[in-house]
């Protein structure tokens, strides 16, 4: 089942990947994650761990408190 | 292999934890979550996800934003 954190952690993701103008799949591949992974994870399917959430916020270049920020704007 | 977010984040929790004088089993009980396995978050040995980190944040009574802030102290 899908939780509320894990909707507006997928939220967040996609609108800072829209931002920059990058699709899923160039996303995905630029941080080494598996396309249809990354694709669940901002579709709020994923419990995704720490490790994976910071390989995300390295690929934006901002930091985990950042990240979160987004995230809470979402909640 | 434990890694350097993982290490960052059992040692922000324990810090916080510590500030609030309370114990890793009160503290465990008080969130709802085994306490061996909260014992082994804060030694850095687990994966842990954004289910279980929001968790620790509600437990806190502190935003995640807040709880990586304090995380990003110690990577």
């Amino acid at each position: 089942m899908e939780t509320t954190i894990q909707k507006a952690f997928g939220e967040a993701l996609k609108q800072l990947r829209l931002n920059r103008g990058v699709s899923q799949e160039k996303y995905a591949l630029q941080i080494g994650m598996d396309r249809t992974y990354y694709a669940s994870v901002e579709a709020g399917k994923r419990n995704i761990s720490i490790q994976n959430i910071q390989k995300i916020a390295e690929g934006f270049e901002i930091s985990l408190s950042e990240l979160f920020l987004e995230v809470e704007k979402h909640l």
